[in-house]
């Protein structure tokens, strides 16, 4: 047996692919004292990855060339030295875009098997969708009555956030990419309405679906969406900077807003990163598990199948083409 | 006698001046019930007039053609038909741009005419320096040990953010244009370093001054001094967002800075206006009307003679001309 991983091979300029990542064989690795070896069924894609590649220091340490490209992932114990963790076990955690992962035993969550669909622990109710219950606990705060609007809303962020926001009460304003994702965030999402990013005049369309401007605003996008929709926010409004998906292949970024508005408003915008407050994890799975067994916290995932489609999957979602939580399926469910 | 009153003429194009206002006089009017007739002693202008020129709705309305300009003043009561109000009282209050001033009783705070100099209920005791208490305590939060930087740090709510800070233990780094002007914050209000925005290297010399980044920056300028400042936040930090006088003329501001740094480092960017806390005003008096007196909180006054000149001092503000909290003499000290 061996162990299939991909590797960076070379930073990426602009959009990455295949040639950036090698796939490298290696001998199977035996579990050591507290160490658990898991198989990869499902593995995350997300938006954070681009910044991983490149060689600068933020908030994570960048992947070096030759790593294993980093990931969370689901998947079910093979072999373990860990009291706690016994083969056949299903667990979530920063494995890796690897077939296999030795992973000390703190580094792994027990997930139910017989509970939600495995792969929803990378999405709903994974980090996207913790990230939403974060953001708008820690810095959105929508009311009742307030409007919200987020952006990427079809995506695993942007559809938690909304359908948080629409059980709070407030007016829940999408914006999309294309007719069928808004089509989606208002059908089947419930959101108010849905404004297509692509379309004519977004700045217009955003304004129409927002007659009493915008409360809340959860940021995955940036540019021109972030100018339409800070043009719209109210006094006293946030923002939950969150996401600047649109401009992470640039190496020079473009200017932004003017910041006056933020005084005579006395707008509040603010980052965050959903490792920041690990507390969350467990606070939004409490919550969010049951409305996922009920069907009525929806969600929606795009999968591609194979290890050596990873970074298709990235690109994939770079350029906005995934349309609903991306995933690659590594391995086979659980027997 | 006569009331005399400056009047918005005309608005300006770019930076305001004398013919944009006019001097008007009427019959001294005679208070009603309720109403205190005031005769003006100091007249303090701010950054802020600025705004109340354009013909646009802000946290404030907009001064009508042919109305007084807004200001706050310190004056003598000559007549009252108001309980609590008799000749000789000094107060406080929003009274406008003229030589006296009809006002409902509520609008007006008694201050002691025996305590410190009656010019500093405008400027360190006054809107200046409860933006400065409010801005810190509601937003900064500044810690021992954490490095701060104020904009404008000569300035009325500058001088006071910086002292407050040194007071908290923080590392207290000034910006200001000009050497005399950076003197006097280091050498007077014991600034640990101050760097000349108009020096060769703006960028460079902020870096050197602050070896370990900025937890806290309390924006008064905007422009390339908020560029230069941001560029060296620390995760975390706090942005205190009270004024961008750089650009108070500009009808069309340039863009502001790329905020994907906002995520990574989970900066707090929030815009503030003082009068929406309007307990932290007896709150930063009562706490700093004794460090005046004593002398252990410093500040400076720039002031001109006579009503007409309040365009031209409005003019000094905003081209960075005045040293110290700008003032008008309007009328003499109570006898």
């Amino acid at each position: 047996m061996v162990r299939k991983s991909m590797v960076l091979r070379r930073r990426p300029s602009g959009m990455p692919g295949p040639d950036d990542f090698a796939l490298i064989e290696q001998d199977m690795p035996e579990p050591g004292p507290g160490e658990v070896l898991t198989r990869t069924i499902w593995l995350s894609i997300d938006p954070y990855m681009r910044g991983r590649l490149y060689d600068r220091a933020s908030y994570a340490p960048a992947v070096k060339i030759g790593e294993v490209m980093t990931g969370e992932s689901v998947g079910e114990v093979v072999a373990s030295a860990a009291p706690g963790f016994a083969p056949g076990d299903i667990v979530v955690g920063s494995r890796g875009w690897q077939t296999h992962s030795l992973s000390p035993a703190a580094a792994l969550t027990h997930v139910d098997r017989n509970g939600p669909p495995l792969s929803t622990w990378l999405g709903v109710l994974g980090m996207p969708g913790v990230t939403a219950h974060s953001g708008l606990k820690d810095i959105g705060q929508v009311k009742a009555g307030e409007t919200l609007v987020v952006s990427a809303a079809s995506g695993p962020v942007g559809s938690v956030a909304g359908q948080i926001a629409k059980r709070a009460g407030a007016r829940v304003v999408g914006i999309a990419g294309g007719p069928e994702k808004c089509l989606w965030v208002q059908e089947t999402l419930g959101f108010d309405d849905c404004v297509d990013h692509r379309g004519l005049d977004l700045a217009a369309g955003l304004q129409a679906a927002c007659p009493k401007g915008i409360d809340v605003y959860f940021e995955n996008v940036g540019g021109a969406v972030q100018a339409a929709a800070f043009s719209l926010l109210n006094p006293f409004a946030r923002v939950v900077m969150c996401g600047m998906v649109a401009q992470y292949n640039d190496a020079n970024p473009p200017p932004g807003p003017n910041l006056a508005f933020v005084i005579g408003k006395r707008v509040r915008i603010e980052g965050m990163i959903v490792i920041d407050k690990p507390e969350r994890f467990p606070e939004w799975r409490a919550l969010a598990a049951p409305w996922v067994k009920e069907g009525s916290l929806k969600y929606r995932e795009c999968a591609v199948d194979g290890l050596e489609r990873a970074p298709d999957a990235l690109a994939m979602v770079l350029r906005g083409e995934n349309f609903g939580k991306m995933l690659v399926r590594v391995g086979a469910d659980p027997a």
